[in-house]
């Protein structure tokens, strides 16, 4: 990078919040997707700003400059949202962390994008308010990445993904002119609803700056279930069974066979290695309904043909079901060093459907998939195992997951639920939409962002 | 309109389908907006087109001739959303009024734009799924209007908006081209929102052809409750005690002194005349929660010093609760020929403050206003009570409204929380979006439609 251009950015955001070295920028050629770690990623620069005013200065520079500008929060995303192109400006947010109000008659928060998801989430519940989006990545993620990314999280069938809570943004368009959308009611028909489109957009629009979201009183209680299954239509039949039975779950998680003999292997929690499919199901709210919910859960799963149901009945059972639910990860990593995981999603009673082609695919290119789902909302996570160090392998992956996604699509689902497009799915975005909603999306983009500054590459092949 | 035109449409839709005398399209000048039914509005045409091709057809010529069109539903919205511009097509949807499918497992519906909401909720409530959106006019409204408009209601508190329930749409672009957003799945982030960018934009971007909608288990149960304060400001202290105390009722409905003299002059309900505010609250749910909830309520509502507590221990009871609630238009509508409706929101504190606005705006202007509102998420239905053959009277209710609006805006507030902006509010647009905002929308409605034939003058004032 010219420079010019460091200086000026000096200026603006101040020494100590511009970095130069190759050391220090090659920090920021990755974030939690699959791409591996290059030298060609360098950026030119990274930028720490520290308000608004000082993002609008950047934004100013960079379109002038025609530098393309890469917004960053914690890089916790797995879609290659945050990823540099060459000799652009890296803007990290996580300067700005503030929780600048909480206001507990309106319920609503408003919070500075680098503040981390679970942080926010910690400080309502102290008030007994509830955040409820609650991505994997939650205890690093910032807001201002959930709401760029409308990240969403195991509670999604119950409460919904993040856009469900944008009451409100502060952006900074591309041309370093700032904007409110939306605002503090949750009712506000003004004009189009530039929230729920910024919501989403995955840094291409404007980088967010300041949110506003609702938040919910806190649930009295939670209880949590976990159900074994030796065929997994019986699981799919046992969700579907729960919400036509009136009950909304907080959590309906499933595992397949592949994690669930690998988390019994690595901590031996009682899981029969031949089952199928294992439910983890958590409902929350008014401690006598939930106790209610709980027994008719049961009753339903059994009669669906369950061959093992745990009601959690105190909080320490409750956390050694969670146990199980969080070593999945871990379990399965031992298995293979790179870990891909993508996130199709397909209507719900399809579910079955899915993991059956996911399984079939699985044997076909010889990889191993295992499957960890938001079951609830038809969620799947297909879980590459596999050792990006050896190609010939990897080819196949690549081959594996492009047969998942078209398997997906057929199935009337999407190619991803909550990690976004990016730049690893932007190639078979038109897949999905179709030319004139992809051409209809080029011409926003296009109308917000005439001179492409902003993650050029992510959502839009380049 | 130039005959060639009227026989383009003719072999597009059919004979039939097409409507060009004077009596006829005098019919479609006005809508439920206080807009005087005019002879200068009449359209060159008014179409009922029967399936998306249709559409497609009547627009691509719309196109190619720059002729303006005015898609409308039931034209009950109340914000001039539908009202006709000069030599124009109107584009009526009625005749598309298909439940295409209801899936119970999945708890989607697949409409066409022309059913009419209280239809589906009907339809849906037989198989035990719940449609909660329920705007004033959801008897006679259809769902392709709601979706355009945006529409809440009563439930807005606990169960969102129609955004909220929007998970894919069919939109015929101004172009004809026919394109499909979203799907059927809850969590899908392919791309941006373009669902949620379509829903609420009041017919100015594309014609709505195909609606999914997301469906809920039907509560089991509902419980109302009726409560009079003496001040307002009690009243508001209620509706933040009980949501802080961890309930957030399915309504929250707030009567002013204004409603409650004419309801009871009308209705005989045995309302305390002299009370400032009456609460009708419903709650919905589990059996036993809700008989929870409602014992809670009574004792926070007696705590802040509430005069009188109703609960309705019988369905009967809750009816008659109810006819209250409902005879409130018709109590008020004695007293003045023309009704203005309108319906800024405010952040939930704000409520006894823009009470108070609104009643001092009143005794400025000396026009009586009365206050109906979902207190719950802040959306107020201030009612001017006129004539609009008394032109001095006119003018000052005019006043009037810009210093409501105004008000609102002061206070935190939205011009409109569920009626949209339409053509009534236009010119007020910018003062709640400020400049950049409203330059960003422009630029959307530019680059979707370029020749501006979809409802010019609506949102944006030509």
């Amino acid at each position: 990078m010219q420079p010019a251009i460091i200086s000026e950015l000096i200026t603006i955001v101040g020494k100590e919040n511009v970095y130069t070295s190759f050391e220090d920028l090659f920090c920021y050629t990755y974030d939690a997707s699959f791409v591996p770690v290059s030298a060609e990623n360098v950026p030119g620069a990274a930028v720490y700003p520290g308000s608004a005013g000082e993002v609008a200065e950047v934004l100013k520079l960079a379109y002038r400059e025609k530098i393309p500008v890469i917004p960053r929060g914690a890089g916790t995303n797995v879609s290659g949202g945050t990823l540099p192109a060459r000799d652009c400006i890296v803007m990290v947010l996580t300067r700005m962390n503030r929780i600048l109000e909480i206001d507990q008659a309106n319920l609503i928060a408003v919070v500075e994008p680098g503040v981390v998801t679970a942080h926010l989430q910690r400080e309502v519940e102290k008030l007994g308010l509830f955040y409820p989006p609650d991505p994997a990545s939650q205890a690093y993620s910032t807001l201002g990445g959930n709401v760029a990314e409308c990240a969403g999280g195991p509670r999604g069938v119950k409460y919904g993904v993040t856009k469900d809570y944008v009451l409100g943004l502060e952006v900074v368009l591309p041309t370093g002119e700032i904007m409110e959308t939306g605002g503090r009611t949750v009712k506000n028909v003004a004009g189009y609803d530039l929230t729920k489109l910024f919501t989403g957009s995955e840094g291409t629009l404007g980088v967010i700056t300041r949110i506003t979201l609702k938040l919910l009183p806190l649930p009295e209680a939670k209880k949590t279930l976990l159900v074994v299954f030796d065929q997994i239509e019986q699981a799919a039949e046992a969700v579907s069974g729960i919400i036509a039975g009136g009950i909304i779950p907080t959590t309906l998680e499933l595992l397949d066979n592949v994690y669930i003999r690998n988390i019994e292997e690595y901590a031996k929690v009682g899981f029969p290695v031949e089952a199928e499919a294992v439910l983890l199901i958590e409902v929350d709210g008014d401690s006598e309904v939930i106790d209610k919910e709980a027994r008719k859960i049961k009753t339903i799963c059994e009669e669906l043909g369950a061959v093992q149901v745990r009601v959690a009945n105190t909080k320490e059972e409750a956390e050694e079901l969670w146990r199980a639910r969080r070593s999945a990860f871990a379990a399965v990593a031992r298995i293979n060093p790179t870990i891909i995981g993508e996130d199709v999603t397909v209507p719900r009673t399809n579910i079955p459907a899915m993991v059956k082609e996911i399984q079939a695919i699985a044997r076909k290119y010889s990889v191993i998939i295992a499957v960890v789902g938001h079951a609830g909302d038809g969620n799947l996570h297909a879980t590459f195992l596999c050792d990006e160090r050896n190609e010939e392998e990897m080819n196949r992956v690549e081959q594996a997951v492009k047969e998942v996604l078209a398997a997906a699509l057929r199935l009337g689902g999407t190619l991803t639920g909550e990690h976004g497009i990016g730049r690893m799915k932007a190639k078979f975005l038109p897949d999905q939409l179709g030319n004139v909603s992809y051409q209809v999306m080029k011409s926003i983009k296009q109308a917000l962002d005439p001179a492409g500054i902003l993650n050029p590459g992510v959502m839009f092949k380049e």
